[in-house]
């Protein structure tokens, strides 16, 4: 992926920049209403209570509609026309975490939602429930900031690449997923400490769990993870051992599967310390993703470093 | 994520096991038929085709029943039966890659066929188009084998995490999502090298165009990625250098901050070393998988090292 850099501001200017003139060929009616439930099942609007972020107005500011509608410029009328969009006007549309690749939640879209998500640039959802298009985070104020989005080969089922302010589930979950069908069958509840994750998020868990144990069980008979934990010296001297032996993969014209151990050893060693400083995996890819999407890592290292 | 040992053979045991006398029921009907495309729009079966993999029968011959039924024990039916199935029995169903959290596809499930993805651990769909099942692979052999599954809050969304054995999409992509809305915006077509993925894998894709950069564009004035490329003993001191910046953060008890960014300069670093030794983040992700999913990855290291 080679996204360009990309405004994190609520409204972006993309949808605008595209149109040649900000003349509205296709004017879209978006209705109100939040949503208490992830998927948008309906929940009654406390008294007072108003969309802190009205994404409808906003876009139908800035080309001169009138409130309750949204321009559309020609491109992205043509994007939104080449989506296959179902016998309800609908395609499924998934929110993932552009750091850590983490599904955060699924809904529905319709057009008016995938407008309205493409020039705010905060995940927007049609609720079947209510009839309504509904903003994640509207309520929560936890928006999903949308990086990119994608369609897929068929063009009926879209992705919101973004980074989310804060957990994306209404139980407060970071995503709505925690619920194994292997561990039901094995007798466990759901649990939101096991939430689908990749690998490298599976192993920072598994590392957490051992500073845990430490505290809760003592450090009696520590496994290898505990022992690094407990001990800063080992731990370092492992990090710079591993860094030579991946070192040596290259220089000493080793295996291809040499390079892959021991890279794998680098990264366990190098994850066990950002947990004893209280760092997360996430925080560390969201540096890299702010340097290089800026053509900025380069840059970086060779004003610092070269 | 704490997943037990999987096993990656086409049938697994689990469902078979949780059942107390392996006594049906209840009984579905499974349909036959492939796919040529990622979420089952039809194709005709070529003559003498036949399914390279019969899920259903394999399913039937464990508990008895004639051909063409999947016998479904109790606890496998209390999961089928707490899905939100919607009016016409079917709930998203989503396959990720189990390593990179690459968002491979995203079809449609009903209840035979999340029965069967339980079972054999193959995931499988069901097709809108031909209303019959279909297991991904079937036809094209790169099966998605899933190492678990995960409901949402709302029991209405399926996640098959898993590992595939080959590209997904039906045009020899990696994933389905290789089309950026914004890049579209832009006036560009949809291209396979830009497909939706992650912070880290992003990161992989820019280190690999920058290789490919110094073939077809010489190394006149190369970036800092390039010079790393072009010079291992360059290379290899940067990642002890950085191995040691990052121990300093820790025993010099430096800010947070340092942490995450020394951390992400090792990785960056170590990453251009992969690069050159032609070797995946994802093959050294497997790795890890693979040992500590056996609680291996601390027995390795204390039976090695300690």
């Amino acid at each position: 992926m080679a996204a360009p850099p990309l405004p994190r501001a609520p409204v972006s200017s993309s949808a605008a920049a595209a149109s040649p003139g900000g003349r509205a060929l296709l004017l879209l009616r978006v209705g109100g209403g939040g949503s208490g439930r992830c998927t948008g099942v309906a929940a009654a609007a406390a008294p007072g209570w108003r969309r802190p972020f009205p994404a409808a107005s906003v876009a139908a500011r800035s080309v001169g509609t009138t409130p309750g509608e949204v321009a559309v410029d020609p491109k992205v009328e043509a994007i939104l026309d080449s989506v296959k969009w179902d016998s309800k006007g609908l395609a499924v549309a998934i929110a993932q975490n552009v750091d850590t690749g983490a599904i955060l939640m699924q809904g529905f879209a319709n057009k008016e939602a995938l407008a309205t998500t493409i020039s705010t640039r905060k995940a927007t959802f049609y609720s079947r429930s209510r009839s309504s298009l509904w903003t994640k985070g509207e309520t929560s104020m936890n928006f999903i900031n949308v990086h990119d989005i994608f369609l897929d080969c068929d063009r009926d089922s879209i992705i919101y690449l973004g980074k989310p302010d804060g957990p994306t589930c209404h139980t407060g979950a970071e995503t709505c997923y925690y619920t194994s069908v292997y561990d039901a069958l094995q007798g466990s509840k759901p649990n939101q400490d096991r939430q689908v994750v990749s690998t490298l998020y599976s192993l920072e868990d598994t590392i957490s769990r051992r500073k845990e144990e430490i505290v809760t069980e003592g450090s009696g008979k520590p496994s290898w993870t505990k022992k690094l934990i407990l001990d800063n010296r080992l731990l370092c001297s492992k990090i710079s051992e591993e860094a030579g032996e991946l070192n040596q993969t290259l220089l000493e014209n080793e295996d291809e599967s040499r390079t892959i151990s021991e890279m794998g050893d680098l990264l366990y060693h190098a994850m066990v310390l950002l947990r004893v400083k209280g760092v997360r995996m996430e925080q560390v890819l969201e540096v890299l993703r702010k340097r290089f999407s800026q053509s900025g890592i380069e840059e970086k290292a060779s004003r610092n470093k070269s």
